[in-house]
């Protein structure tokens, strides 16, 4: 018996997220489907992260058990064969067999790009398009009152399974910014132990928010310590989300901490 | 009888190229099937530029002629609302009756992103990459001997329809570089008053040979010279490729190039 872990990227367009349903499209069913054929017996795969439609994964992780007879550094190239260009399996390594990619995870870093430019209709699909020039600074600022151990409730969208507890600790959330197009591109890294049903796209709303002068940035802890949804700010859309990293090790997780806080 | 222009942007990814084609999804096809099916009558468009598969176009502009009942600043609206999200018309106007897209555009613009930086897999549909770093000061230099009324037959490729002649004329060929993820983007822009099949692709894959170092800059005239296809570099792929303006009077092509000489 071998167990599995596989890292995988895809453009999350023209999915229903990552979880296998029935008659949809999702990643899951669709590498599910390529590995029980690869393999001649059903395979079932387990990520770290269960993305919503239209979200990307840079860097996703999902392992599976069984008895195969392909070497698995084959897994990739024979699987990238039978898939369809817009998931692939950049590598496939062995772990141990109790290794399990959504308990073991320590962390998980997921990025948000705004185009803060003009329109691109063929970026429609990867980021969340603002035309009015945002107030970056003020971004900035609320964004550090997200760091540390707290109740993120205010961002925890209805619909998801609701969680024992809606604590969770976020690491770093730093802006870099890159001129484009006349305008800017904005990308927004967050760090975390974990993420409560759409906290991700809850928080870079509510940033936006912010930055449009909405909502003022000395608001966010007040926004964070009130627990309550309807404080916060907007969702941002699915298609400016991308899951870009996952740690398995505080060791690994720190070195990232060390390149992000510039 | 009414003469309505079209302006049209589309991302080609999911296309088999603008012209029609039995049993394909190309741009002209879903384009005519919902006219077709707003006017009760069957709707023939001619474009101005019939782009290759993967190609992109940030505006194609387009005509059809007929007698239809529904206002013509209603159509946009009214066929965005049946075609798929990969296209949108951004705004239809009556013309004379004997405008045509085709033989009355004097000249096109045409910009060609290369991806000179990590890779990344959203983008793939949507830039030719290039990890090796490319001799950006070469390629200028030798961009500028395509400028001018010349026989561009070593940049055409084989299997289109071979026309009456291979002279064009080029106004500008331009380059703008800003920096992206620890790289750059490359945008080449290039306008002339048309262009043979697959020209600015194989004018592109030349330019790269020539940053790569395959090819020296100060070849770039004799290649042109030599009207022979097997002297220029490679093709490149269509997906960095875009239809970006459409000149139908000197005045406005003249403006456009006052704005890319800088």
């Amino acid at each position: 018996m071998k167990n599995i872990l596989l890292t995988i990227e895809y453009d999350g367009t023209n999915f229903h997220g990552w979880q296998r349903q029935p008659g949809q499209r999702t990643v899951q069913g669709e590498i599910e489907k390529v590995l029980s054929k690869l393999f001649r017996q059903e395979v079932t795969i387990t990520a770290t992260s269960r993305t919503d439609s239209g979200v990307h994964a840079l860097y996703q992780k999902a392992n599976f058990k069984g008895d195969f007879g392909i070497p698995t550094e084959r897994i990739p190239l024979a699987a990238n064969n039978l898939l369809s260009g817009d998931v692939r399996i950049k590598s496939a390594e062995e772990v141990d067999l109790d290794f399990h990619a959504r308990f073991d995870a320590v962390g998980k870093k997921y990025i948000y790009i705004i185009r803060n430019a003009s329109y691109d209709f063929t970026q429609r699909n990867f980021c969340y398009h603002i035309e009015k020039q945002l107030d970056h600074q003020s971004m900035k600022e609320a964004a550090q009152y997200l760091v540390g151990e707290q109740d993120f409730k205010s961002f925890m969208a209805a619909g998801g399974k609701v969680p024992e507890s809606t604590v969770r600790t976020i690491y770093s959330a730093n802006f870099t910014l890159e001129p484009i197009d006349k305008g800017r591109k904005i990308v927004f890294e967050i760090i975390g132990n974990g993420f409560l049903y759409n906290m991700v796209r809850i928080i870079v709303g509510t940033l936006v928010d912010i930055g449009l002068g909405k909502i003022s940035a000395s608001d966010m802890k007040e926004i964070i310590e009130s627990c309550n949804r309807s404080r916060a700010g907007h969702t941002a859309p699915p298609q400016g989300l991308y899951l870009s990293e996952i740690y398995f090790d505080y060791a690994e997780l720190k070195k990232s901490l060390g390149g992000v806080n510039k």
